[in-house]
């Protein structure tokens, strides 16, 4: 059994199977040292902070004890109702946590947690501690911006990873209750509703997946099947901020509020591959094909507008009031894997490694504790004299979404590392992991080893193989240039997309990757008009940044112009912080003064803002 | 007496004095156009809105009818409070409509809302129909969102207007004891209160230059100096988005909501005068030359951003998602007028002229009746299947500030045609009009007559002329290159800047200013990121866009570059609706295809939207 986030049943129209983490397991490198924070600092932080916050308190009012209700409340006097949401997401990223290896103190942390969790659910199964404490304790009276559904969504979701990662089931013993409360008042017998908030589509039809109760995927289908009806009214921004303006198969493009957006394309996906309903995936296929081409970020980031969260227009792509919220880059892997595992086109693994590197980890800080809720691509300056200047990173977002939404990803990461089908094993993502898939012959283990993002070169080694041929299928980045494969057959060029090797394999056989990573420039889409005469460094799947840390002692970023008659080159060994990279140095001239030319370090833009306060630039200016 | 909205006491250190109304008459051409739309077609347009919005009714409640409370409601359940200040602004411009010359529908409409007002009011002085029928009548509960002090603001305005104009002083009655209300609780006796939307305080100066009544202007000067003590906490956009973070006299920039930043500094500036307080006025002057450097719109336009309708950070002035609130452009109007009369420097009414060109009037349809809230200055798409994109002109705003903002300016518009001093008359904006001053030596009386904007020709004739020497003073505008002035004694060139002409004039001289008005590119600020690369075409104070409508048929603005091997031209007279103008051929090419060459109509941006909905720019990439 897999344990893996994402589990299409076995008949569902998918092309590859999840390995889950067990399969696959990350033991050294970049990402090893990313889980590591993961679990001991920012996990630890997260729930301290969810201490601090209210989130766990509101739970402890709503079964009964005594206390002011916390909550974010906006000058008006509206009171965000999604807290609950935060533990939620934080016992998922636990429960993922404890099953890649015991930890005494999270195991704790989590038991008080779930035992809030099991003492605030009501005797008919709802559990909603803003409802139940400040709300009458009237259930979905607010659909629309209430996030009833959503919060059960991610209760679910965390219950999966326990009864997956642990086996462990006391949460979902509380989601199905949950689900079926809500199943016996919106179900195909029931009154129409969806929630203003997507986000509990997938979760239904994983529970379906665990629990092999199909009522929950026929509700997931409904509430899709639902909107796009006006249910949910204009609301403050419009029906499209909440995807009501048309029918899910209908709507052309991905619009409004980012995180809805992609929340509501993962549960179409999911649901259309448990139905095979063609028609519904390819409505996601053609959203997700227009947003990477015309609304998409170069770090892979999602929602350029701060009003309403949204998806501007086509183009309108601001670095500096870039939105870009950590949560839309999160939903958007979880994405990209559904359409992964649905189609088996390596563009999607392609658009996770994007998206991790330059859109998910600038969002947490090198240390693990500071966050960013939006991921502008510049940053102008930063006075005190300058009251609308950006923010630094937080320990905690008054919004607490994007936090928790980092843990239970990184959490579950290495389950993305690979896949497998009857056919063979897929890796898609490279880092140094071990991994075990179960082909239809027997058992293969196999171990990836890499300095990746920061050196090209993948070595894969075959520790156990059944005898009957099989497939290895790496992924050749999109960004790649030039690179080779070397396996037991010889050494050959590659390019970009999945490079199939099938053989019998034997113990001991390896297959050496190298993949060049000179430093690129990259040309923006000239109808990106924000960005307009700039140039982008990328090397590898890496996006730099230049930081006025950086600069030469007595100049400003903004005077600063990119020298087009020299050119950028890997520099030494850099360090920021706890992080450690290859720089780039990027020349430089002072504007409209070409003798007075300098090197910037350029440095991973994941890596930005782990230091004092400054100027920021993906995009630099030609003139 | 002068009637002028603005109007320094006797002893209040200002360089210049207003006309007011009946002594500057706009008499013909493009400003009386506009006026006369003005009057026949918007008053009476926004009277009809104001009885749909509620805004009426609302008063009708306050003063003891039954019915439901009327006002814009946003999602979360918040009513906004301010509704009556549309009402305020409407009767504003009634009175400088009526004291321009009598109209019995008008006058009818204003009886029956200046009886509501009356009506409305409480014994004790109080009047906000928000608190009297929503908030239990317990006034200043809330001065953050409240805004009733800024209603009292518009109150006050509306009462300056009928006193001044019209000698009817049915609203001073009425907004005195509203005045006195505020003052009594809130006065140097009383407990600390400032507004979160500051604007009372320019009215409060007023109603002491109207009334002779002292407290209002210790009252206006003692809210000044308790902003930036942090009396309005920070809100849901930090304190500096209300000008709570920094004393008036110390805030170095200008910072946060851009309306009330500016109606701040106008109350700063009206204060500064009354008070001879150089350092006070020297802050405003002080913000103001870093707004216009590095936080205005080439149409003059103020405030980038849509979540907190603020300025953003220096040269963060995106055409696309320009903000650009209608009334910010009204307000930074107000400001410069303030800052004219102070100082006399014609930058001044440079700032004036670009701003009532292309940062006001873009805001009202050319029929008068459908208004912009924001003004950007670029639209790459309006269709249907795009649920993000920019909507239309609209009736009504559902918050409704601009709309009877633009008619209380342009009722009183030409008040900002001239002043005077007692060494002469200063002609600030060129309009076809009749203007009389009362200079020691006796009274002068003089035309203006012209094609501006779309000519550069002004003619100015002696009428009437006191035997001494006087100096008559123009303005040669900031945009000007080559112009020359003929007057009695001859004809020379003059460059930009005010051309003093000192004489003992004779009734029957004439003076001839000819501005050359080529067509004018121009280059963006290379710190104005979201321009970068760009070109906008100007002729004379005018600011012209493309807009798709003018495009040859199959191609989108969206793949044009500007055309750098051809030079724009003026075209034939243009029309645009009711509108006509000198419109701008424009060479372009399809974007990597430079055989493929056109020409575009440019209209003057203040012409946009009024025909079918389509893309706009203003800045054209040039590649």
């Amino acid at each position: 059994m897999s344990t893996s986030t994402v589990r299409p049943s076995e008949t569902a129209a998918t092309r590859l199977r999840p390995l889950g983490a067990p399969q696959a397991t990350v033991v050294d490198g970049f990402w090893a040292e990313r889980l590591r924070t993961n679990r001991e600092a920012t996990i630890p932080h997260g729930y301290d902070q969810l201490g601090r916050s209210g989130a766990l308190g509101n739970l402890r009012l709503a079964a009964g004890a005594d206390g002011q209700y916390q909550a974010l409340t906006d000058t008006s006097g509206t009171t965000f109702p999604f807290l609950d949401s935060d533990v939620y997401k934080w016992l998922e990223a636990a429960g993922w946590e404890l099953g890649r290896g015991p930890d005494a103190e999270l195991a704790a942390a989590s038991d008080e947690a779930i035992g809030l969790v099991a003492a605030a659910q009501r005797a008919d199964g709802y559990i909603n501690s803003f409802v139940q404490v400040l709300g009458g304790g009237l259930p979905h009276r607010d659909l629309a911006w209430g996030h009833e559904f959503y919060c059960v969504g991610h209760l679910i979701q965390a219950a999966i990873a326990w009864h997956r990662a642990l086996g462990d089931d006391r949460l979902l013993d509380i989601a199905v209750r949950a689900a079926d409360r809500i199943d016996s008042e919106f179900g195909p017998a029931g009154r129409p509703g969806i929630d203003g908030h997507p986000g509990i589509e997938m979760a239904l039809v994983e529970l379906t997946r665990a629990t092999g109760e199909k009522r929950y995927l026929t509700l997931a289908a409904r509430m899709l099947e639902l909107r796009g009806q006006g249910l949910l009214g204009q609301g403050r921004f419009g029906s499209a901020y909440w995807q009501d303006h048309a029918p899910v198969r209908d709507a052309p493009t991905v619009a409004g509020h980012a995180v809805r957006q992609l929340y509501l394309d993962c549960g179409a996906v999911d649901v259309a591959v448990e139905l095979g309903d063609d028609g519904l995936l390819e409505s996601v296929r053609r959203r997700w094909r227009d947003m990477v081409d015309t609304r998409r970020y170069l770090t892979g980031a999602l929602g350029s507008r701060h009003r309403d969260e949204a998806f501007g227009d086509p183009y309108e792509l601001p670095p500096d009031r870039a939105y870009a919220e950590t949560c839309a880059a999160v939903a958007s892997v979880m994405l990209a894997w559904r359409l992964l595992l649905a189609t088996g086109e390596a563009g999607y693994a392609d658009a996770i490694e994007r998206t991790m590197y330059n859109g998910v980890l600038p969002g947490i800080s090198l240390e693990g504790t500071l966050f960013f809720y939006t991921n502008p691509l510049q940053r102008r300056t930063h006075r005190a004299s300058e009251p609308g200047g950006h923010g630094e990173r937080t320990p905690w977002n008054a919004c607490a979404c994007c936090p928790p939404n980092v843990m239970r990803l990184l959490s579950s990461w290495q389950q993305y590392v690979a896949t497998s089908h009857d056919g063979g094993v897929q890796i898609h993502q490279y880092a140094s992991a071990d991994i075990r898939a179960d082909l239809p012959g027997g058992e293969v283990v196999l171990s990836t080893r890499t300095g990746y993002p920061h050196d090209g070169h993948l070595s894969v080694q075959i520790g156990q193989t059944p005898d009957a041929p099989w497939a290895l299928s790496l992924r050749v980045p999109g960004w790649s240039r030039s690179a080779t494969l070397t396996d037991p057959a010889g050494t050959r060029p590659v390019g970009p997309g999945e490079v199939v090797i099938e053989r019998a394999w034997a113990a001991g056989d390896t297959v050496e990757l190298a993949l060049d990573m000179p430093v690129r420039l990259t040309e923006p889409d000239p109808r990106v008009d924000a960005i307009r005469g700039c140039v982008a460094v990328e090397r590898g799947p890496l996006v730099y940044c230049v930081e006025s840390a950086d600069l030469p002692a007595g100049h400003e970023l903004e005077d600063l112009v990119f020298d087009a008659g020299r050119s950028p080159a890997p520099a030494d060994r850099t360090d920021v912080g706890p992080g450690s990279f290859v720089g780039v140095d990027v020349p430089l001239n002072r504007r409209g003064a070409a003798a007075d030319s300098m090197v910037a370090r350029a440095i991973p833009y994941y890596a930005w803002a782990n230091r004092h306060a400054g100027a920021m630039r993906v995009w630099i200016p030609r003139m």
